[in-house]
């Protein structure tokens, strides 16, 4: 076969592939948003199915000899050569894995996902238990097929950040742990700021009238984007002008739809300024949880969260709940949505606690794919992790080991690379702010030079390099973690006039 | 092959069609409700791929034998050779078509639909005129494959509507326009009603309040079924199981909701209450267009138009807009959401014009087949019509040649079913009447006393039986246009104080 004729195939399968997962993502987000309980089995069922279609198509054994040369012909454009690479190594993780199996597992993943949407309904873990056990034992199942040096939980952890695994990443929770735990008791003993303005009663309707606005003011565009409300918020995709953010309104919590709408909408700009010319193809993506969650906490926290963002978008908020923020000035308003004080639900999280939240996670996910813990019980060994590591205990499973989606489908080796997001966002901020004015972009209505610099420097690579190199071409250096550290430590020392104590 | 090993590919096989078939319904509502426009090119193309996969599925020569064999195959159990049968029919008239141009007609249809609604939105008929074009010569291509005796406008009546053809709706609308035409005048000539309570200023979020009190009178369960916004309301469904709906709120038009809901929800019932041992399969849907059309129409015109229906619903409606409806009483209210005048959009017609817009489309349709008529100047024509058979003529595109989306696929054959629908309705309500005290079930909020009679007598039967035989089973007589046709005449003369006049 010829170069030329391996291409064609080549880029045949890769539509063909593109269809398949279009296909799937669009029942992923009806299955989550709107589509009626009653028919999640027969639904179900069939998305398996269709997903098991897709699993012939990824091994097929011609396809991937294929790939196998692609991946390594330096004659060939550096794109397609990427994304051969990408796509052999994916192909390489699943034919190892007999296709029965494979849709009987997305079967489970489906069953699982209904089954904990239920019971955190009913507060009742028990309802759950046992698929997360099922899912559990599946998944060493599966990874087992791969006969990789590597231990399990480390391949989850690559599958998801490619290159890290538990040495690092324990390496990485200890550099916060040791400054972090510090500041957290500083300022617990400080004096509290006050965040009762937040928690109002706010009307869902003119709380939906704001979004709007945000959505404007953020440039997320009707023509490629949507919000949608869901009880758990998440961003998905088809291609680059389909990207589909969710929300949820809550009506005595003013940041929480805030919060939420600023970090889907960082994942959802992310995927839509890849560059277009990879579209269809798995270069097309965030490369990594990691990246992606760094893109959308960036968006919340070191611009949402800030001064400048507020000066220009406060004005109309207090207009829109002008009896409850009357007496609420600016300052005040952003220091209390930066209030710092250990809670229970990891999504409503300030970003000081929010990591301890993630290491109580990854602490668990070690323990149960090391074998010494189980399932039954768990939910009192995550109450008791959060005393330890937070000081608070829940009262309803809802808000303790049922609160997140992540499990109930097999994504184990997710969690921690929220809290590495949240730290390489520290350094791709201040790398920004030495190359434009972020505050005045901000305060100025021009959220789009925000969203240009990191088109440029991050978001149009897609999958073109990995993490750490879209790293050092954006920032000029490898990552360091104590940029985060610094920051965080400034900022509340700051917040709560804490740097006499230091 | 034993009968066994047959029917146990048949079952694997329907099992790959539903799957395929989901989602590609997904997929279309999705495109219908909420995804981002931009996304459009790259989501129709690869929607227009999957079709051709379930175009290779359906046309399997394997499979095609199969059927063939198991349709007239007297030792099967029946619903299993029914199925075959339908089956069979529909993969005769797909597989004489060529794969490349069924997947490039998918594509067409797709990229018309866009057009149509751009062209809409703009009010400019131009945009859209080269589509419908080239739509109607495709169609034409397509349906000669079949190398039928038929007629191609014939074929395509009988695809929406079997048994039916042109000889059949021109005896149909002969029998409307005799008794009709002159109805009409003599109601054009009467006191008008005065329906001014109908068009005040309604807030959308009150309208949505009463809405889901309508939803839950009309036994309509969210565990089964969901209601959505769109420009044009529909209804889908992947499974018993699962059954949508949307609709739309017009703030200066009380009715526009509360009629399109209640319409929406009748076809949505009608799939849900298909016997659930047909789930999955060919049965598991709604007859004919006609008979589909009958139970929503049913549903929109014969109960939710009644003075019963309102006597429960009416007093919380004139609570929710209590300024606006504060001196109307509920018989006045009733008389004006049923006061006929001649208008220009055929979802916002009275039931006595209604049949009116549907024959205009039916003698386009037949002039567009017969080559007598082209897409150039269509625009002139259709106003033209209107003038003449109802007395108005548009302003806008927008309200005459764009207003329904039908033609933008090329479902030409699919108007008229609507007005032999209403006809069917009629005669299903007649038997009804005799059954149950359907105005004391109204009246009582026992709206699921009529379901259940419908369920038991039509609904349940799906495909098993065809349209004509339904009738039968259901009312003991064959279709008789003459019990509309009073019902009408009845309704009018009532209403209008004519009884003297005739």
């Amino acid at each position: 076969m010829t170069t030329a004729e391996k291409i064609k195939k080549y880029e045949d399968w890769v539509f063909r592939v593109s269809a398949y997962s279009m296909a799937l993502s669009i029942i992923g987000i009806d299955k989550m948003t709107v589509a009626p309980p009653g028919g999640a089995a027969y639904r179900d069922e069939r998305e398996a199915f269709l997903s098991g279609e897709l699993f012939s198509i990824e091994t097929d054994p011609e396809i991937i000899e294929i790939l196998g040369e692609l991946k390594d012909d330096e004659t060939i454009d550096p794109a397609t050569r990427r994304a051969a690479q990408l796509y052999h190594r994916n192909a390489m993780n699943t034919v190892c894995i007999p296709k029965e199996e494979y849709v009987a597992f997305r079967r489970l993943q489906n069953e699982s996902y209904d089954a904990w949407l239920s019971a955190k309904s009913k507060d009742d873990y028990s309802l759950f238990a046992p698929y997360l056990q099922k899912v559990i034992e599946t998944q060493k199942k599966m990874y087992g097929y791969r006969k990789s040096d590597m231990d399990i939980y480390d391949q989850m952890l690559d599958d998801f950040e490619p290159g890290m695994n538990r040495e690092k990443y324990d390496a990485f929770f200890a550099a916060l742990k040791e400054r972090l735990v510090p500041l957290i008791q500083c300022v617990a003993k400080a004096t509290p700021l006050n965040k009762s303005c937040l928690s109002q009663h706010f009307a869902i309707e003119k709380q939906k009238q704001f979004t709007k606005h945000l959505l404007a003011y953020l440039h997320f565009d009707k023509e490629w984007g949507y919000q949608n409300e869901t009880e758990h918020p998440f961003t998905s995709w088809t291609c680059e002008n389909d990207c589909r953010t969710t929300t949820k309104y809550v009506e005595d919590n003013l940041i929480s739809v805030i919060l939420s709408t600023v970090h889907e909408v960082g994942h959802a700009t992310y995927e839509h300024d890849v560059a277009p010319e990879f579209d269809g193809m798995i270069l097309s993506e965030g490369i990594s949880s990691g990246m992606h969650e760094s893109q959308s906490r960036l968006f919340e926290n070191y611009l949402g969260r800030s001064l400048p963002f507020w000066q220009a978008n406060y004005p109309l908020l207090q207009e829109t709940f002008s009896p409850q923020l009357a007496n609420v000035g600016v300052e005040e308003f952003v220091a209390a949505m930066n209030a710092s004080r250990p809670g229970l639900v990891r999504t409503e999280a300030d970003e000081l606690t929010y990591p301890m939240h993630i290491l109580i996670r990854y602490e668990l996910e070690k323990a149960l794919f090391s074998g010494n813990l189980s399932t039954e019980g768990l939910d009192r060994v995550w109450d008791d992790m959060y005393e330890k590591y937070l000081g608070v205990r829940a009262e309803k499973a809802s808000e303790s080991i049922l609160q997140d989606v992540h499990w109930a489908d097999g994504s184990f080796g997710y969690f921690p690379t929220y809290a590495l997001g949240s730290a390489f966002a520290a350094q791709f901020v201040a790398k920004m702010k030495e190359d434009i004015d972020v505050d005045e972009a901000l305060r100025d209505n021009r959220f789009d030079l925000c969203v240009a610099w990191l088109k440029e420097h991050v978001h149009r690579h897609g999958c073109m390099y990995d993490a750490d190199e879209i790293m050092r071409i954006a920032t000029g250096k490898p990552f360091d973690v104590n940029i985060y550290l610094d920051y965080l430590e400034e900022k509340y020392t700051r917040l709560y006039g804490l740097k006499e104590e230091k």
